[in-house]
């Protein structure tokens, strides 16, 4: 008892505040959670919170902003702190607010193909319901088990299937979402069209925690694939894997569910340090690609595939590929592509990028980057792959016992090129406080003081997730 | 020379300066212009410019705003003068800024499926540069030969292939756009994928001429498709209509790109006013869906839909299909779903709507309306009909020799029953000036003012198309 008297005590006005107004179930103190983490998957730094707010409502969420605002308290909104951005990290001074507690699945319309859920949800556990109501939720990325929806929605995240489904802004038909003075926008609308002013959803999803905290969304649900076509292929050259790419958009019945490009630096690295991984093809080529449809017509399916690739054999497109005839195949191909999952293991004090260009520049891009690269540092790994179909690729340079000034070294590199070739810093996995830095490459001083003006005045006070995206 | 000596003795400062630095190529006066017109096609009321300007480059643009901006000018901006909302009608002492002199393909990348266009080109002539370098530009409407594709961006048009191939909104990567104070936004980049800040493309795109003036964009093409298949199918109740749809979309192979309803009262007044419409079907169903499926591959694909519409009719969801068995077939089955284009001539005086709810909820909304449509006006004609698979629904009400205050009466029915139904005042139209007095039942206080805030924070002295959307 007297502990506590002591920790009110000592506690700043604002967590008193929370801590009266929502109660010490919903507001704890830094003793109350010590041990907790709070970085997220950045490898950035992280301070602690002077308090972690677990609303269970928006409502709550409302209250607390509410309250924060009036104090002009900064406040960081987490989820499943997977991001790889730096934008759910503290900065120092800021109150944590997680969304943790506000998780479930509040209604399926099956006959709208629309569900709605609590943003604290898991990406998995909507996968699994959209499942069971026999749908698809396509977005889909490594850390579905922990990432929440409202993280997958303020990052705006993409995945392996964006170049069928797109990105999380497209599988979202209404956020509801509590401004910084606590205000609650959005009315949880089901209809797939709504011209009705400004796209705040839109302007909300991949703010990065900074406009709003994400509370509810109608999130849009898709047909069930009843047939599945994988083939892993060589190919030699990138004029090549382009030309199979607009073939296979054009010729594919069911069109192309994922096109994952691998460089051959990757793809012998991978196969040589894993020896659980099975090369799918037996000899060498400039470029491998991993080829999905999914589709609606398991029989008929099959066979067009399959004509289509003979055909782009004849063709000389494709050098050699391998045709998934079981599940235990696909698997096997999707494990080559799946392989970066071990470079925390494989690859120490890697440096990772996340970056997109125009469909056909990706090839010359990936090419002056190796080369600048490997001339720099000859003995270095340079591993490029990604997701072609949607420009976007991501690159993994790593040398044991670089000096821990290296990694700027090699961001000048990969982000001068970027710059240079009108590329994006970061395709998918957003700016947060790690990209920062970089930002002018991709957006003019004109965009950036744009959405400097649009942030100020949704959140004058400047509460919501300081110091990150811009400052 | 003495009467142009006069027009300039009498002309705004502003209009003075704008001629100065443009010339009087670009800067027309009122007696230059005369005769010309300037409303939209929403038949609200519109004013007469006090000069118009035509500018031909995004340089011409920006001078002409920054000129504008310091004389707290107010300006609107105008394309092909086919939108339905008023957005671009002219209230009164506003300049027409034109973009009719910027239109043209500028550049087109077959590898990545993307062209850089004006904003002032039509639609139709994007369409067939898209087609000429072997691609589909999905977006297409009526108006599509005078329609702009900066139009079409300002209002998110959308038409009939919004199932497959989304709305404007989604057929756009990024846009080049002049600010209220004549800075210019946008790199016209050409990545998909792109997470660097807020989505200001989104935010412009749907703005109505109210942020930023649209000049240049960078459109993403989609593979042409080789394979059409078209019915047109009678069914007993609402809930066949969505189970067609659920089941279409799951088992297509090709999937859906257009799912169009027709209630009966739509059906049996243009099959009887239009001679010329062959009717699809012998008889009589509650409910009347043209269906069809573009895809990649014809052989296979007519067998499975064929198959599929087999299966619906066996089920007993479909009464009675007609099957296109050649393009005249499928151009027949479209003109009754083009048979609106005849209204001005049918149905003078008509109210029109372009509402949209959860799919769910379509029937019973359609429902509402007319039950109390022809409680109140027995003998009125109320036709419905819309793109279901998005949930959007028009509704037309009319009856010769209403006195002019009825379109307001009819209007408080039908909105009353979207602000309950949750749906939306406008689907795909715009807000304009024609809705504002509605944009409440689809929008809540708190939105309408962060609407608003953002406004100010793009355009301080709110010289951007003052009065439309919101006040």
């Amino acid at each position: 008892m007297e502990t506590d008297l002591q920790a009110i005590e000592v506690m700043p006005a604002v967590v008193a505040a929370l801590r009266e107004a929502l109660g010490p179930r919903v507001v704890q103190l830094p003793h109350e959670f010590a041990g907790r983490h709070h970085a997220d998957a950045s490898r950035m730094p992280c301070a602690e919170p002077i308090a972690l707010v677990r609303p269970g409502s928006t409502e709550e969420v409302s209250v607390a902003l509410r309250i924060c605002h009036a104090h002009r308290q900064p406040v960081v909104t987490q989820g499943g702190l997977t991001g790889l951005a730096g934008g759910a990290c503290l900065l120092g001074g800021e109150i944590a607010l997680s969304l943790e507690r506000m998780r479930g699945i509040e209604h399926v319309d099956a006959v709208s193909a629309t569900m709605i859920v609590l943003a604290g949800t898991p990406l998995q556990m909507v996968q699994e319901a959209a499942d069971a109501a026999g749908f698809l939720f396509p977005l889909d990325l490594g850390a579905r088990g922990s990432c929440s929806i409202g993280g997958n929605l303020a990052t705006n995240a993409g995945g392996n299937r964006v170049i069928k489904y797109g990105m999380m802004r497209e599988q979202v038909l209404d956020v509801e979402a509590v401004l910084a003075d606590g205000s609650v926008v959005g009315g949880l609308h089901g209809m797939i069209k709504n011209n009705t002013g400004y796209d705040l959803r839109n302007l909300l999803v991949g703010s990065e925690g900074t406009l709003a905290i994400i509370t509810r969304v109608v999130l849009r649900l898709r047909p069930k694939p009843s047939a599945v076509s994988t083939a892993f292929c060589g190919l030699p050259s990138y004029e090549a894997v382009t030309t199979l790419l607009s073939r296979a958009q054009a010729m594919l019945p069911a069109g192309v569910s994922a096109f994952e490009v691998m460089w051959p630096s990757y793809y012998d690295f991978y196969t040589g340090r894993l020896p659980e991984l099975r090369a799918p093809l037996a000899g060498k080529h400039a470029f491998y690609v991993l080829l999905e449809s999914l589709g609606a017509d398991p029989e008929r399916q099959a066979e067009s595939f399959e004509g289509f690739l003979g055909a782009m054999l004849e063709e000389g497109v494709v050098e050699d590929a391998a045709l998934a005839s079981s599940e235990s195949d696909a698997l096997a191909f999707w494990a080559v592509r799946d392989a970066p999952g071990e470079n925390a293991r494989l690859l120490p004090g890697r440096v990772s990028f996340d970056v997109s260009f125009a469909i056909a520049e990706v090839g010359e891009a990936a090419r002056r980057c190796e080369a600048a690269l490997r001339a720099r540092w000859p003995r270095a790994n340079v591993l490029v792959y990604g997701h072609l179909g949607d420009g976007n690729v991501h690159i993994v340079v790593q040398e044991p016992d670089w000096p821990s000034t290296t990694a700027r070294e090699v961001q000048d590199v990969v982000y001068g090129v970027t710059g240079e070739m009108k590329g994006s810093v970061s395709a998918e996995h957003g700016i947060g406080t790690k990209r920062m830095h970089v930002l002018g490459l991709t957006r003019t001083p004109v965009e950036i003081a744009a959405m400097k003006a649009i942030r100020v005045a949704l959140d004058p006070l400047g509460i919501l997730n300081p110091g990150k995206l811009f400052s």
